[in-house]
């Protein structure tokens, strides 16, 4: 794959031209954008950011798994790093805000700033990390926790995609040699600073344009089996029957009332569910259905996953079934640092920004680096709460919003 | 296809065997039995049943669209006819017992009368249904309901199986030219006699040998759709949502509840659910479910599908989501003979036979008759309740006093 850097570095840098002008690299038929970690979509945009970066006088380079690195230097000798950023790759068909408005924002925050004021006095990064969403391969925050030292070649090294390609044969592809890998991580990081789209609607909703997230939920996802009994449909009586549809059914009423009542803040979902034959004329045999459980506070969790368990055991006895439970995702909750948080409030109230605090129901790579060091992260609008969709919107003055909160917590971390 | 008759009427005729020698055609890997309309190995079943008949010295003949019949001359002079049978195709890898026990009891049943008592007073038929099951061609009955006279080409003139033959096609190449269709309507027929396999667990739970059926229950089946808000899984709160999965199993559980509740011959079902875009951390937007009711009572229908439909509708408002219902079948409740019913309980109670009365919650071919002549089904044990499956099974002693009983209803009828 050969990149031409001259195709990248001509375009406008006002942030509705550079939101479109990324979205070109791997731009689909339904206006939104596919680009998995390691495929030439990605590559160019990668390449295509870093040649952006290297016209505004930065210093630019990847590290050995393909963050990008837009370095501007501080003048005090500390070493010390302000990074900002967040990913460059998407879901498959995804929107073209969910990283990307971060990478962008992050960028034109830190030009504008040099432009205002010149070198800063600590050195600040913009960073476009390699990986956050998981779409290609089966792992999430390869790009962070690289960086933060908690994922290396053995986690990957066995990993293929739906094509059948490994990992590290993309990886190699793409100009990163599995054979040259030298552990990214930064010993230098002061501060991460990270903004994205809400993907939800409550900003929205509360006719707020900036959100000061808190904390970042923890995640708790099962699958959840009822083995009843595969019968006919018209010959068996109600009272015969071990019906996993039936049972199922009762287990979500169940998980819904409970989670609306518990907590405001706590999330329940079950999005996918397989019934077994699904005919409709025989009764389902089997139902496997999926569970995400969020909140932001572990003993919430504990205490939301071990009254529903109990629960659906008794309801399975009940209905004299078999019940099979099994947790293939634990993600702790992260907070955001407080300190930097009373920062943004009191900038958004100067700048007459209407801002609230919130929770981030969705992972980021801020929550790599909320155990790591200090770190924010703040969200804008997204209209009507869609993501991962060609849909995805956030109006201008949203986006410029953000970035003038992003340049002025920057500015009072890095001048 | 060329039929050598040879091979089919060398073996035993114990009903053991003949179960077995007739699933030999069609037999599956899994020890099943495939038999569709007018495939090679129906075509084959067919003819080797009428190569039996005729060596018992019946009269045979197919009709126009595939039903087979062997006829024993009665002496009297009504032109009269007693039909019984049942039907000789299955549904894919389905078992060797559901159609063709009917068949093969009848046929040993008049041969067993024919030895004992010789010619009857009364003409005996026994036929064998060239479709009940609709698993080739998208409708069912054609075999009976072409000789009830409500069917003809033109209900099967657009119909093609799914690899895109289509009837007539399957038709003219088993032998049965369209071009020489003749309706094989009847007007002969006095009295339909049917025995099946119950393929429900009701015999079995209640220890009994023979199922009295009084009613054929009336089906309707419909396609519920909810229609509520696609959103992502961590950053929707509770209160916002449109949650179709949620919704579709407040509908479930009511739908059951109510369905036990009301009449203990009631049965209703989900047996397919479809949720989009089925994912575990995406709200699903919509769910598709199928609805399968039935009653042996017009009445009870009508007020369990008003009442549950009125609360479907509610449920949808109260979560501000959109429903779609279509309904896709509507068969009404068929009532059996009663006068037959009591020469059949009388029967059993001097052969010692256990019996009972029950609904009939399968459809089968003596419904097309119930409203056509007087009729009488009557059900064996199906172990563990297990139908369509090549697990199907009935003993050998339940298997011969269904022929015991059937038997003496035929001398009873025809003598």
């Amino acid at each position: 794959m050969a990149i031409q850097i001259e195709k990248f570095i001509d375009e406008k840098d006002d942030v509705a031209s550079m939101i479109e002008w990324l979205a070109s690299f791997g731009a689909t038929e339904s206006n939104g954008v596919t680009r998995l970690l390691y495929s030439e979509e990605w590559m160019s945009a990668q390449h295509a950011m870093k040649a952006k970066m290297e016209k505004e006088s930065l210093i630019t380079y990847f590290d050995s798994v393909g963050n990008m690195f837009g370095r501007l230097e501080g003048t005090d000798s500390t070493g010390e790093t302000i990074l900002t950023g967040s990913h460059i790759d998407t879901v498959k068909d995804g929107g073209k805000y969910d990283g990307a408005y971060g990478v962008i924002a992050s960028f034109l925050a830190v030009k504008r700033l040099f432009k205002a004021y010149g070198q800063p006095r600590k050195t600040i990064e913009v960073v476009s990390f390699c990986e956050e969403e998981g779409s290609r391969f089966p792992l999430t925050f390869w790009g962070s926790r690289n960086i933060k030292g908690v994922y290396g070649l053995e986690n990957v090294k066995h990993l293929k995609d739906t094509e059948g390609i490994s990992f590290l044969e993309a990886m190699k592809k793409s100009g990163f040699e599995p054979e040259a890998y030298m552990p990214p991580v930064r010993d230098d990081i002061d501060r991460f600073v990270e903004i994205h789209i809400e993907q939800g609607m409550v900003l929205e909703k509360n006719e707020n344009t900036i959100g000061v997230v808190s904390h970042i939920v923890g995640q708790r996802r099962y699958t959840v089996k009822i083995i009843g009994e595969s019968n006919h449909a018209g010959t068996t009586p109600m009272s015969y029957r071990k019906d996993a549809v039936s049972a199922a059914a009762e287990f979500i009423s169940f998980l819904t009332k409970k989670a609306k009542g518990m907590d405001s803040d706590l999330v329940a979902t079950v999005g996918r569910m397989d019934v077994e034959p699904n005919v409709p004329n025989v009764i389902a045999g089997e139902v496997e259905f999926s569970l995400d459980i969020r909140h932001h506070e572990e003993v919430i969790l504990d205490r939301f996953c071990k009254e529903i368990f109990a629960a659906f055991d008794a309801l399975a006895k009940e209905a004299d079934m078999k019940m099979e439970i099994s947790q293939w995702m634990d993600v702790k909750p992260v907070a955001m640092d407080r300190e930097m948080n009373r920062l943004v409030r009191k900038i958004a109230e100067d700048k007459n920004i209407p801002y609230q605090d919130m929770i981030s129901g969705a992972g980021h790579d801020a929550q790599v680096f909320g155990s790591f060091c200090p770190t924010c992260l703040l969200f804008v609008p997204s209209k009507d709460g869609v993501s991962h969709s060609p849909k995805e919107f956030t109006s201008v003055p949203d986006l410029e919003r953000g970035i003038d909160v992003l340049s002025e917590i920057l500015y009072k971390l890095a001048y």
